[in-house]
């Protein structure tokens, strides 16, 4: 049995790695912090676990943590590059949840963070976590940084375009949506069910945290420059990310090319569902499950491509991902703990 | 592997079978009818099960259903107990979800249900599917009739008070809501999201099907005639039960006495928890899990026991259930497929 | 025009009472107060009123709100008792939608809410704003105790069964739920869209605020002693209370005479809809009105009555009832700035 | 008092109708036709209306239609072009909400709608109601095509910038978000609430409807050939229209000319409202009125002006803006009957 220790479990993605981990056959959750919930229960806070946790929440201890053999982090961003570098001396090997290790530019990362970087020497180290880029490097990885809900979604979605050429890269559009579990579990009245309820609007719309990570991660499939405007939005539901992406194809290219492209790039991907041409993937499809399923449109006359790429914001968009990381690391089924449906209706 | 058959599988019990079902380790679907959609694959209609299932829906055949192992009935009533006494006499184990061997007293049946009954004798062979009383009987049954969603709330709570005799029989309430998808997966402008979405509203006041069975069962476990009054509403909300049940005791009784009936009573139940005296049950705490969750309350100075009960509808409330009578009837772990935490959030 | 003011306009009720106000041909709002938002045009908090109202949140100033013909206090409980009296003293009528002066017994009162009481004297004056019970007493009236949401649904429903005496008293049951807004905007995480959305439950239901004030209401239509259960309920939704409400006949009763007494009892009320026996009344049917629908039901063999009444409960349960009572207060018809019917779908 | 008649009133355009009209004060509903309804009291099948409308649906009677002084279709397409041409001979003026006479290329209508037009002579005739374009026409006009309601949103977005030249009109993207209540209101399963409720997906995006009209109005204010792509997405929510619009600037342009290129088109407009820059209109800010809101946005370094553009669907897009259309056409107060503001929360 593998050793697990999370660190700052009483958010949104902390109780999803617990759903997530109590049906895993070869994972044992030994400790699970929280500064403001030590000595609470994980069962009292959150019901659903009732009779699979005996386990509490404890104060953060490094000496412990370090006797895992992977400890998740699922804090705020800056927690992570203090707390890592020491576990990994230690021996732990580490998937950071929070954006600390996502931006390779740490002068980026300062500015749209608000605080200096304090690891250089891990930023530089991890592996960015989207398996279906940098699997290989993953099973190697001491620390592998999670990706963000949209960055996953919309990086997905635009891989195989940027990575075959057949797209112009200078003018990318991701206009996505997220339910409102993204934003994790905190007391702000922006969040509460009666500002989100029953409405929708765009956020974030004139820059988002996610708009550098999607670049690097979109020049990266690109090799050089790319123009994306990235526009995120609030959805009145709790769970799931819609992406609809907009890039204009070079030359002419048919229908069944396109979607061959996609079916080839993801063809022995757990994870990634490309589905007939044409086809509208919904959120609920995707509910609980670490799939991501996508599908290409086009329109009449037009140069246009269109990718509609949907998530779990809360699994592949993060503790399922980290989950299916550290399968990776560990040499296990990469499906382990993963292979249950989606919760439709 | 045990083989399984799913008669009328297009609604959202049907789906749900499926979703339970591929993830059970026993269980090999052999095949799922529906005269509507014939020929469709189930993963064309239900994209949460892309990649688990490669089954069409076909016409309904009963020879081939014959050679299965159990064939789930999730048709609307009336279907099951024309076909039911063939299979059997085939030699195949029946689990009916639908309403048709509920009622022991036929005239109630046919009243309630608008038509005459047409198997005398497998209504009164059935096994009432609720694990929590015929636990036994259910291990050996040919024929096991699932209870209705809102009989599993009610029943479970209810039931520790009346066998207990500490409460008056005479004046009990049961008032309980239901998610939409209690409803089913018909094109009525009744369910419409445009009319369910942001309102509330009882229904059925007046008399609902399920009263009669409600009734069935709370005088069983009282030995005698009780005076129950039901009344479901309607949530805007797709999957969760919550009935909030009221009684009066007899004579006095403290706080202890009362946890303690209700903790023993279901100490040994996989799927009923019964929780803090005062705490107050989600139904999101059950969705798209198999427990049923309660607790209980009372206000100063006041001789009423209030019990509110959680359920998923769709599990412990229809095809959770379903698969744990399979369980029972075949001597497998009761929990097996049934095994992971309700979604939360 | 009658001069305006309010005082704590930040909240829910805050903005639906500027919404009304917003076309009420006979007011002007002078002056909204606000601590933490001092400063802030209300409509750069409230977008849909912008272009209505030029005015911003203001420290509450008692010389200026003394200049009003009315204030509204939309406070939490404590402040206004505090306030009222100088108010009052210097002129100003005023109607309080907090809880401070609408229980009659402070003993009670300061159980409920935490607190000695501060003004014995108006607790003792102040008129209960339930115009189908005090509307006469409300015209003369220097303070009006505006009623909870939940009081105001399950008294207009027990009214006519208790004033009439068909019903015995002593095993009411109000089984009641509410919208997500009655909680107010505050910064919970129990109230977040993540917590509250697609779930179910009860709470309070070892005792509520609102029970001390329905049972006094109750027990003055009864003429004596009540029993009363009531349970709340929290919806994933926004707007809306449903309550359904259980009393036994005494004696036999017809349908004919039952639905008559309502509708005589109702039927001079611009705000009280009694709907024909057996229909179920949506909560959606008033969302955004001052009205309270309301019809009733009985099973089969059954003695018990039950009555299904819904309002809105920032309207005919807050706000549009305070502007209710002050177009009586201030002799104006009464259903001016109330005429729109209900936002549906 | 205008006397008004409404063909097609069952669905929820027609009561949106009947909503906002009874409380104008210059109208009287005179006939309300429905073939599937005909005989049933409106307030019977909306109980919103209970009290204001003693109006019963009645069969389609050209010659009572005829005598109304204005006639609001709000029919399935292929209906208002066939009795139109008779009532304005008639004498009658008409507001079709429907989409028979939106398009100008009947070609282009008869492929996107399924069959020929049958009246080529009124589709030249009508003035498309979209007022702050063709205010000066719709005073005069025998017939208005009311405009959709993805083309409303769109249009009010793109105008400013199409119409001064600042952006290039050949990459223009409209990802667009609808509320529920736009699919109207049949028993379609795709609309039910357990398909819908908890999810979300585009729709029609290899080509919708709407695609036509919005491409006639946005070359008509660009003057030449427009590239616009145009993706619909379904809402779990009944109410609102977000259309997030993606357009490149020709050269270098200051925030504040922008701003004020918006703000000067839209001065003298009563139902337009552009908000600060960066601001993000909700869809709630608009709930039940006539307003369209919306800000711009754009990122570092980037040449995409981005509009966000709210508007609920059944009002500024249906009902209101017909509404709107009437008080022009007769000489009324723009905003007659229109004047409440949104319902928020």
């Amino acid at each position: 049995m593998i050793k697990v220790g999370i660190v700052g479990g009483t958010g949104y993605t902390g109780v999803e790695l617990l759903r997530i981990l109590a049906t895993h056959p070869e994972v044992e959750v030994a400790m699970i912090t929280s500064r403001s919930e030590a000595g609470q229960p994980v069962a009292d806070m959150y019901p659903n676990l009732r009779g699979y946790y005996d386990l509490a929440f404890t104060e953060p201890d490094e000496a412990t943590l370090a006797q895992c053999d992977l400890v998740f982090f699922a804090t705020p961003h800056g927690v992570a590059m203090r707390m890592v570098p020491g576990l990994i001396a230690a021996g732990t090997r580490v998937v950071d949840l929070s954006a600390d290790f996502r931006i390779r530019d740490l002068d980026v990362w300062a500015k749209w963070y608000g605080m200096p970087h304090e690891s250089a020497e891990w930023a530089g180290r991890a592996v960015y976590g989207l398996p279906e880029v940098f699997r290989e490097q993953i099973r190697e990885a001491q620390l592998v940084a999670n990706p963000g809900c949209y960055p996953t979604a919309v990086q997905l979605g635009f891989l195989p375009l940027l990575e075959s050429g057949l797209v112009n890269p200078a003018h990318l559009v991701a206009d996505a949506k997220s339910g409102a579990s993204g934003a994790g579990r905190q007391g702000k009245i922006g969040m509460l069910h009666g500002e989100i309820g029953e409405s929708f609007k765009a956020y974030g719309a004139s820059g988002h945290r996610h708009l550098p990570e999607i670049r690097q991660g979109l020049e990266l499939a690109a090799g050089g420059r790319v123009g994306v405007t990235f526009v995120p939005h609030l959805l009145p539901m709790i769970r799931g990310i819609e992406a609809t992406l907009y890039a204009e194809v070079r030359d002419p290219v048919s229908f069944d090319t396109l979607q061959g492209l996609f079916e080839k790039r993801y063809a022995n991907e757990p994870f990634v569902d490309v589905m007939p041409f044409g086809a509208h993937p919904e959120t609920r499809s995707v509910r609980g499950a670490n799939h991501c399923r996508m599908a290409l449109h086009r329109q009449e006359d037009s140069p246009v491509i269109i990718v509609s790429s949907v998530i779990d914001n809360l699994v592949k968009g993060a503790a399922g991902q980290a989950v299916q990381n550290m399968n990776i690391m560990f040499g296990l089924e990469e499906t382990a703990g993963l292979a249950a449906p989606a919760l439709l209706p």
